[in-house]
């Protein structure tokens, strides 16, 4: 049992967030979550990019074609990451500027999510891998055509020495203390989480009787 | 075989919106939903009373108590409906205030969508159809417990006469013709149908290349 | 559509309780429910009878077989009801000492829970409704094999005019208004949802810091 | 709500069993069960046709061709009945031969099960209705494709004026009462019920004991 | 329990099919289906439509919009079907040119399919039934968001008197007896139904060594 | 293949339970687990900590905020236990007086439970490993939003070697013989497992009517 | 990538078959298989251990209790296999007359099934494999409680190296060829596999008919 | 973590595919997909064999048993791939000329897709793996009883270092760049994923307008 496991645990300075393929047209490909509960996923995983000021790149497979442009809300919480359109790479981790982007981060650590899991995130995780890279797979920010398509691409990762994470974790990992900014994560919580939105309009309610 | 079937649609001039107890504390009890498709549905519902302009009344059930406060989106989107918050009454329509408010809608048809299905929605629904109300139930905007309440109150209330219906058949029925407001229509999907935006981004992107 | 439709609701005065072969060996045969979310909804409704005083009347099959002897529990919360222990009649209403206890409490609102539910539950509510009753299915204190055994019996029942409830919709129809006992209520609903006492835990924490 | 319900329950002297195509082609078409599962079904309701000696019919529909012999275990079981090999109508009911057979029985109670669902098993249902026969389906022992096709046959045969009913809620139906002939009924539950079988055995196990 | 039922049975020189909006883009809304089986169930009914001589009328909804064209398959096995592409009736019943193109086609069985279930399938199907047409809707061939919307949909239409059905069952209450066709019919399956297919090779292999 | 195991099982002398994070407001947003079922697993838990005398530590998150109070029935259970109110750490081990509790327990083997899985329980459990812990996560009393959650939490955490095991594999792996204390063990189960219940009162009812 | 990795396939004169608590009370906690199926899959694995002449060895915990009796059939199976009767120990592997009537076999790869599979199952798996056993773990033999204390032990034992198998796996490995005993593996097969016995019986048929 | 992790992706050059025992016997026992989405699987699996270009070999089991032959569609697509019938082996791998077949093909990469997953999948994956090839499993296109025997071999060949993959992600992983031949690709999966279809008639309808 592994007595040499290191925990590399994901750490601002260190982190940097994929958004690999999340397009219009490959969206209409996800059938393994609710569509609502996807989108909610995809964009509480920018929010967290946002909100812990990861380097962050945006990239898309052959947007001029039947997959579509990436869904404008990406690029509208991004405006400024660099945004690599390729021009036909399947492997993100096979475009050139893509690497480059990456390498500029300076960052170890890699956080990937995007449509399909075991294409577009599961290709350049196992890329970056190889390279030496820590890898974070953000699970429910990725989508695939079913749950035997996910679970093949999350076995596979696995054994490559990926670690699966959602985006709650992700930011909690992040994050590390409450007292680092209360409110910021109350408020990414709020945004993203039903009912923890309910928990804290049940609290100040109360509290704010008194 | 029902040869005196009379289709009673959904009718804009006809039709009034009671959104009972989507309070915070009552949320926590919804397990039949994913919370964010839930809450989506929930604020799609609303939408459509908004943009159908349908006399809607607000209900709330011991809000003082843990039930706690309607969620503060509905209050926003209706500021000014009636807003009946019912001191003990179970069935919203043992109250009177509401009953009258009901009635002063003037409407026959009446929409109800509430938590939790098998009692908010439920016990006024039979009540309504009693009184000679015809009563659409908005299923995918009202949650219960498990999927067992869930079928349970449905059958109940499909044995009483009720009309099961969701948020986007109701919003179609009520729509009738795309042509009577294509913009505002497509609005409403596209905030509420991930789907659906994505088709209307990739329509208009690619017909703006033209 | 139902322009006739009397809604008939559950009456304190009105309705009696029938738990019908919630014995030891026959709880083995259940697996449409988790073990203890079932157990939960059968002591859930025994506290339903208890607290609204409802005419409980507790009836076995063959008891000294395998089918083992009703679960002490609900002796334990009924020990002066009318306990009929049938030597052989599967129907329950079939026994005339059944019927009879039945026939005594006046009520012609009968609620039914049981194990199995096409079988215990079943039978006697055909042969109750037969006979003018207004029967009320308890669908989540009631048990079976599997989904295919459960849905096929619900279905039978409804189309012969039971009703179909949950022992949450069985006690807020009965209690019709929070203000009949608010403390009362919230204790049945706290020993019984874990999710509303956390809400009531919360609220009380936070009002009592006042 | 059904004032005027008659419950006609099954009754030895006045229920006949139709076995309609359950053939060695067409059980590779079934996939709304486990195979082990459905098979004991199928085999179950053909114990009770024994148990309580029902008239029972046997029938198939072009057994020559890619939907191949009845399972031996049927005929085996009932090796003098009348078996109706039907050289092309799908409908067993439009089978002259059959329907006489049916009525030869005396019976105006029909038990069905049957291969597939919304075929073998609607359709006979149906046509029997419109006679005048009281219909009982027996849907653990009916196989279908999928759980779209067996919710959709149910609901079409519900409708319609069909009980639905499983195995074990038809022998329990049928016997009345334990007393009529405990070890009988006992034997044909311990051979298809294996929690009842464990039941059992705990039970003797310990009372030899004494 | 009706003793007054008529099973009037579809049949082919009584029924016409309506495919109701089977455009590109709203297939992918459907997700209550994996998408290479529903696809293969909107071809099957198609097929049916072709092999039994239905009259058969395509409609679309606001094609030049995001709905998107009609599949182009379906164009091509109905080249000289009527095909109404409305304008912006979202019931496709509100059409005249459609209603009149029914009505031409002298039947008074409708057999419904379409996206997405509740609107596209409901709403004409609850108008066609209030004119004293039967209506059928096929089940498996009409797609929508999810379970929810889908058994909403299949309860409101159930309770205003339209038949379920699956094309499977469609095609057999068409055919009646195998020796109208026996080539006919088994093509028909063998390119739908995987398993028949299989059965079918088997068959012919075993008997063609003879 | 592992040719090196070491199976080092639970023992008591040398295992200590860290329950994290079970708040009532947490407990809001599991969704993995009916809430009833996941309640008794908790307290399963517990009482197997006390059971079995293991050194227990209790913690929360920012309990004077949404999250809330621990639930009561844990603080009842272990009223000496030590008890860390994190003001802010995310991850249990990173605020000094837990680890320091746990260190004074002097046991190497770590049992952690709590909410949500993939944070409260997996972060205190990397951490754990990485300091030479070996780390037993008991997943059913670990809740967390949705199954993709609670899948990606198992297996990042199997990866860095943790052993998931349940509240009864961990009951049954400390206690090692039943005869150690046949009632002690007895009454634990019955008081959990409902069916495990049902067979002591069959046992008992049997043996005691010799 | 495992280049290292050796297949050591189960081999007949290698293999010891372990039985491990299939008592009649504990099948009653069993819940994550359809009790017909579960039962199939058991008795196919005795008949696979019977028709393979492996060393068997049958063992019970704590028989004289509520969890009662070995099933009869498996005693009926191997009538003169060791059986041990362990009067307390939890895992079989810390009872000496076990072990040691598994070392007396010779055999150094042990195929093991059990109830319930987290601990009757697991506890000894996990022994074996530290002592330098291959183990085999059938999991389709061996039951528990919910899907989540599968999984958890199907993790907890593929972590320590234990190779997780079906029975039909296990089946096909042993007997490598089907020629060496084609009618044997054939029998074997249609009588736990009935989609293989309709296979079988198509087959015949057909070829008979020559 | 793995920092020797080495990303051995597909390759065209390298790689052979293996189709095992697609029989049309054997595909009656799958019951882990949906017929018509399994059969698609399988033959996009040969669809891609063929567009690659990959060397491919089929092979069955006893064929002239009820096992039956290999479905046509596969010897029609590669009508001169070698095809090993074995004459019993079930391990297609003990057949010396499927493996001399194997050899010949220069690669070292095998991509493996077959019926049933455990055996005739999982067999030859774990004896390639021991004699040095990376094996690739297709997940997808291969199919089993249940989701139980499909975990189980799925958990036991990724411990022994199989890779799983599905249709799609191998097609990605050999294609590299849609820039190799975008309308090949583009084709590819127009034909074996509906709604990708969809993305491109779309597309091609509205540039087309241009």
């Amino acid at each position: 049992m592994s007595t040499s496991f290191k925990y590399n645990r994901l750490s601002k300075g260190d982190a940097a967030l994929l958004l690999v393929d999340h397009q219009v047209g490959l969206f209409s490909l996800v059938q393994d979550f609710p569509p609502s509960e996807f989108k909610n996923n995809v964009l509480a995983v920018a929010a967290c990019g946002k909100y812990f000021n990861l380097p962050t790149i945006l990239t898309t497979s052959f947007e001029n074609g039947p997959n579509g442009p990436l869904v404008p809300e990406l690029k509208e919480i991004f405006p400024n990451a660099p945004y690599i359109a390729r021009p036909g790479n399947i492997n993100a981790w096979d475009n050139e500027d893509f690497v480059s982007a990456v390498k500029k981060t300076g960052c170890k650590q890699l956080i990937i999510a995007g449509i399909v899991t075991e294409v577009c995130v599961a290709f350049p995780a196992l890329s970056a891998i190889e390279e030496g890279y820590e890898v974070f797979v953000v699970t429910d920010a990725s989508g695939t055509f079913n749950d035997v398509t996910r679970h093949t691409a999350w076995l596979r990762m696995q054994a490559a020495g990926a670690q699966l994470i959602n985006w709650f974790g992700m930011a909690c990992e992040l994050h590390r203390d409450w007292r680092n900014d209360i409110e910021g994560l109350g408020t990414l919580f709020s945004n993203h989480i039903p009912n923890y939105r309910n928990l804290m309009t049940s609290y100040f309610t109360l509290t704010a009787q008194k």
